[in-house]
C-alpha cells in the first residue's frame, strides 16, 4: 500500500523558555493538519527522545492527543533515541500501510535549552554503553574518535581534517541563513571556525550541533498527493562502540540504507538531495558514503570540491542541517522529513532550493549510530528508473560484531585506533581527559584513558595497563619495553618458584 | 494481512535484584525466540514506560538488539505509560499487516524493585496531569476516587463495596497460586484482605497491583499458526482525570474497545474470557464493563455471584492479572498477550485453564487510563460467529470532555463527585492527605483539598475556597451558610458603594 505525505508543519527551532514541549508540538502539530486535505487523523505517533527527564513528563502520547483536543483517539510514543522522530514517522507509515488507519499525525519534539549544559550532556549520555559511559566517554568524545578513525583510515592529514570539518560547518550555516526553521541564521567565516573552542579534538565547538527546542509535523495518509514515501529502512548496531570492527563509519547506516533503497526500487543514484545526519560534521560525510551518494574513502574529497553543497552534484544538507538549523534531539529526524518535502514541493528559498528535486533521502542517526533510520521521500511524478545500489559493503543488512569485545586478559600493548582529547569531560573527571580506542595484539578492542594527558598519533604503539576496571594506555618507549621485559621477567621467576614449592 | 502469534517467552516476575533490565528482556526474548518456529525475526518492537529513570538506561530498544545479538536488525522502543507492553505489540501488528516485516520479535519490561517505594510512585505520578500532581494526587489517590465515583453512581454501599473489592483480590490471588510466572503464589483471606492497610480509602494494600520486575515477549508473523490476533484498537483520554464528563467509568477503554472489536468482527459475546488491567481491583469491573462483557452498572454484581472466576461465566485474568502476577508496568500489557496465548494452547495449569478458550480479549491501561489498548487474540480454528456490540455508549469512539474544564473563577459552592484519603502522600503533603472531585453550581469540575482531614458522603453539598493555586473544601454547613451571605452582602454594599464614588 501507498503513503503520501498531506500537511507538514514545524516551529522555528531555538530557544523557546517560555514555551512547554506540549505547545510546541501542539503548534507544529496544527500547522500540518491545517494544511492537510485530510485533517481527520485516526491516530497519533510522537516521537521525544526523553520528555521524562528533559521536562519531568510522562506519557507524552496522550498529553500531546490531549493538547490537540483530540483525546480518544489512540496515540503512541515511539522513541529509538536522536532518531525517534524518524522511527515515529516509520511506526505511523506502518499503521497507514497496514491499512488499519487511512491517514495519521506524526508529531516529534523535543525541549532542552531550559536545562544547564552539562545536566543535557548527561542525559544525552546515557545512551552510551555503561563501560564506555563510565570511563568518561561522551558523545562528542566518542564522535571525535570515529572522525579520527575516519581521517586515520583515509590517509587524511590533521590539517586537511580540518580544513574538510571547516567545509561543511561553513556550507550549513551558509544554508541555514535561508531557512526560517533554522535556529542559526548567520554565516560562520572560516576564522571563526578555527577560532572556536576545542571541544573534544579534533572536534570543534562549531562542529557540533547545538542543544535546541523544537517541534515538527506530517500527516500521513492513504490518499493520493504531490509527495509519497517510498522506502523506509532502519538499522541498529552494537551499543558500545569498541564493539564494533570498523570505526570509520556505521554499519546501521548500512542496514537501514539497503532496506530502505529496496523498499523504495531505487539507488543512491536516484537521489537528488539528502538531510544527513550532522549531529557532529564529520558525520555528514561518513552518512553521505554509508548511504553511497559519496564514494566510499573520498567523500572528504567531495566535500573539498563543493560536491555537496546546494548547486553541487549532490547537495547534502540544504535545511543547514542538524548543524545550522538546531538539534531538539527526539524532533530532528522529522524535521528532515518536513525539510525534504518543502523541497520536493518546492517551499524553500530560492538560495537553498535543489534543482529538479525530485527525489530526497532522510538520514537520521540514534545513539552513537545505533538505532538509524533511512527513508526515501520522492514527489509522486518522479520517474522509477531504478538504479540498484552495488554497496562496497555487500548486499546483507547484517553487522560484524568484534569477535573479542569484553577482554578478561589482554596483552598489554597494542595499536592506538582512535583518540581524542576532551575538553569538558563529564563531572568527576579530570580536564583534559584524553580517552583512546587500542586494538591490542591478543585481537582485543578496548576503550581506555591515557596515563598522562598528551597527545598521540593515530595508528601507534601503545602500552596498556589495567587498574582496577579501568584502562590506562600510554606511548610504547624505551623505557616501557625495559619495564615490561624486567617484570616480564619476574612474573616467570616467580611462577617458577611456585611450581617448585608445590611440587 | 492477518497476523500470527509463533512463540512466546516471559520470565517469572517477581523481584530480581541480581539481575538488570536488559538481562530480563533478553531472557524472555530467547524463550519466545527458541519455542518460534520462524526464529529468524526482522525487527523487533520493544516496550518499556521509563528504563531511562528506573535504571538509568537510554536507547533500550538498541541495548535489547545488541544483547540478543541481533544488532543490525530495526529496533523500535514504543512507549504509552503502563500499556507500552500492549503498544509495542499493537506497533509490531502493524508493522507485520503493513507487509514490511514478515516476522518480528516484541519484547516488553521493567525493572523497578531496586529502587524505594516513594522514588517508585513518584516516577510513576510523571503520567499524572501536572495540576492534579501539584494537588498531591498519586495514582493509588485518583484510582480510590473512580472507586467512589463507580460506587456512588451504581448505589453500592460502602460495606458492599469493600466485599466485592475484596472478591476481585482474593479470586486474583486464588488464580494466581498455580501461575508459574506470578509474583505473588498464595492465597489470600478475606481476614487479610480487611486486615491490610488502607492506602487511599477506600482502596487498601490488597486492591493495589504490586511493584515488579519483569519481561515478557511475543513473536509475530505473517506465517500460519495456531493463534491469530484479530482486533487491534486503542483509545486515549484526557490527561487531567478531572477534565472528564465521568469518572465512574473510562472512555479510552470504550474507544479502544470499539475499534478492537470491529477490526476483529467479534463483539464482547464471542469472548471467552481476558486479561484485564487490574492495577486496582475496582478497575477489573469497571473494565470489564466498558468492553462489554460484565453489564453496565451491574459488573459488581456479576463478581458477587463469581461470574468472573475461572469457572465462571466470563472469567477474568485467569492468570492472577496485575494484582497477583505483578505489574512491571512496560511489561504488562505483554504479558497478558503471553498469558492468553498460553491460554488458547492449553498451557496452563489445568486449575486455572478457562474450559473451551478460543477467544481471549486483552486489555490494558496506560496511565490514569488515558493511553487504553484492546486485542482479541483467538485460535485460528474459532468459528467467525460475529456477534457485534451494541454498545451502551454509542457507536462512536469520541471521547466527551468536560465542558469548563480549567476555572478562573468558579462559585464557591458544590457537589463532592468522590474523594479519598490518601494516607501515604507524596513527599511534601501532611498525612492523611484528604483530596475530592467537585462538580461546582457553575458546572465546573475541580479537584480540591479538604481544609480539615475528615470523611466526607459523596454526593453531599461543600463550599470551595481557592488560595494562591489550591482549592480546598470543606462540608457545607450552618455556620458557612451564615458566613457566605454576610460576605455576599458585603461584597454588593462594597460594590454599590465603588459605582456611587464612579458617577
Amino acid at each position: 500500500m501507498e503513503v503520501y505525505v498531506d500537511g507538514i508543519g514545524m516551529v522555528p527551532f531555538g530557544k523557546h523558555p517560555q514555551r512547554s514541549l506540549v505547545s510546541l508540538m501542539k503548534e507544529a502539530a496544527q500547522q500540518a493538519l491545517q494544511k492537510s486535505r485530510r485533517p481527520e487523523v485516526e491516530a497519533l505517533f510522537v516521537g521525544a527522545m526523553n520528555p521524562e527527564e528533559f521536562t519531568g513528563e510522562g506519557n507524552i502520547a496522550a498529553a500531546v492527543a490531549d493538547a490537540l483536543e483530540l483525546a480518544g483517539l489512540p496515540s503512541i510514543r515511539v522513541e529509538t533515541a536522536s532518531s525517534s522522530g524518524a522511527s515515529a514517522l516509520a511506526a505511523g507509515f506502518y499503521a497507514v500501510a497496514s491499512g488499519a488507519y487511512s491517514s495519521v499525525l506524526v508529531v516529534a519534539g523535543e525541549k532542552m535549552t531550559h536545562l544547564p549544559t552539562p545536566r543535557v550532556t548527561k542525559i544525552l549520555a546515557e545512551v552510551i554503553e555503561e563501560y564506555e559511559r563510565n570511563s568518561g566517554a561522551s558523545m562528542v568524545a566518542l564522535a571525535a574518535m570515529v572522525t579520527q578513525a575516519y581521517a586515520h583510515k583515509w590517509g587524511i592529514s590533521h590539517k586537511k581534517l580540518e580544513k574538510i570539518l571547516s567545509k561543511v560547518a561553513l556550507k550549513n550555516h551558509r544554508n541555514g541563513v535561508f531557512n526560517p526553521y533554522a535556529q542559526f541564521r548567520k554565516e560562520i567565516t572560516e576564522e571563526q571556525y578555527f577560532n572556536s573552542r576545542m571541544i573534544s579534538y579534533p572536534l570543534r565547538l562549531y562542529d557540533c550541533a547545538p542543544i535546541t527546542d523544537g517541534a515538527a509535523a506530517v500527516v500521513i495518509t492513504r490518499e493520493k498527493s504531490d509527495v509519497k514515501i517510498t522506502g523506509v529502512g532502519q538499522g541498529s548496531d552494537t551499543l558500545a562502540v569498541r564493539h564494533r570492527v570498523h570505526l570509520h563509519s556505521f554499519a546501521a547506516c548500512r542496514a537501514a540504507a539497503l532496506r530502505a533503497y529496496a523498499m523504495a526500487q531505487r539507488g543512491p543514484k536516484d537521489v537528488d538531495f539528502a538531510e544527513v545526519h550532522d549531529a557532529f560534521t564529520c558525520f555528514e560525510i561518513i552518512g553521505a558514503e554509508d548511504l553511497g551518494l559519496l564514494e566510499e574513502g573520498k567523500g572528504w574529497k567531495a566535500v573539498d570540491k563543493g560536491e555537496t553543497e546546494v548547486d553541487g552534484r549532490i547537495p547534502l544538507n540544504p535545511s543547514g542541517g542538524l548543524k545550522a538549523r538546531g538539534h531538539p534531539v527526539g524532533a530532528s529526524g522529522l524535521a528532515q522529513a518536513v525539510e525534504i518535502v518543502r523541497q520536493l514541493r518546492g517551499e524553500v528559498d530560492p538560495h537553498i532550493q535543489v534543482k529538479g528535486a525530485r527525489v530526497g533521502l532522510l538520514h537520521s542517526i540514534g545513539g552513537l549510530a545505533n538505532n538509524n533510520t533511512v527513508m526515501i521521500l520522492e514527489r509522486s511524478d518522479a520517474p522509477s528508473h531504478h538504479v540498484p545500489w552495488e554497496s562496497p559493503y555487500g548486499k546483507s543488512a547484517d553487522i560484524e560484531r568484534h569477535h573479542k569485545p569484553d577482554p578478561g586478559r589482554v596483552s598489554r600493548e597494542g595499536v592506538l585506533d582512535a583518540y581524542t582529547i576532551l575538553y569538558v569531560p563529564p563531572e568527576g573527571f579530570p580536564s583534559p581527559l584524553v580517552l583512546g580506542m587500542i586494538t591490542t595484539y591478543s585481537g582485543h578492542r578496548i576503550l581506555a584513558r591515557a596515563a598522562a594527558p598528551t597527545t598521540f598519533k593515530v595508528g601507534e604503539r601503545v602500552v596498556v595497563a589495567k587498574e582496577e576496571d579501568t584502562f590506562y594506555f600510554m606511548r610504547y618507549g624505551f623505557a616501557q619495553k625495559v619495564a615490561f621485559r624486567i617484570s616480564r621477567t619476574i612474573r616467570a621467576w616467580k611462577l617458577k618458584l611456585k611450581r617448585r614449592i608445590r611440587s
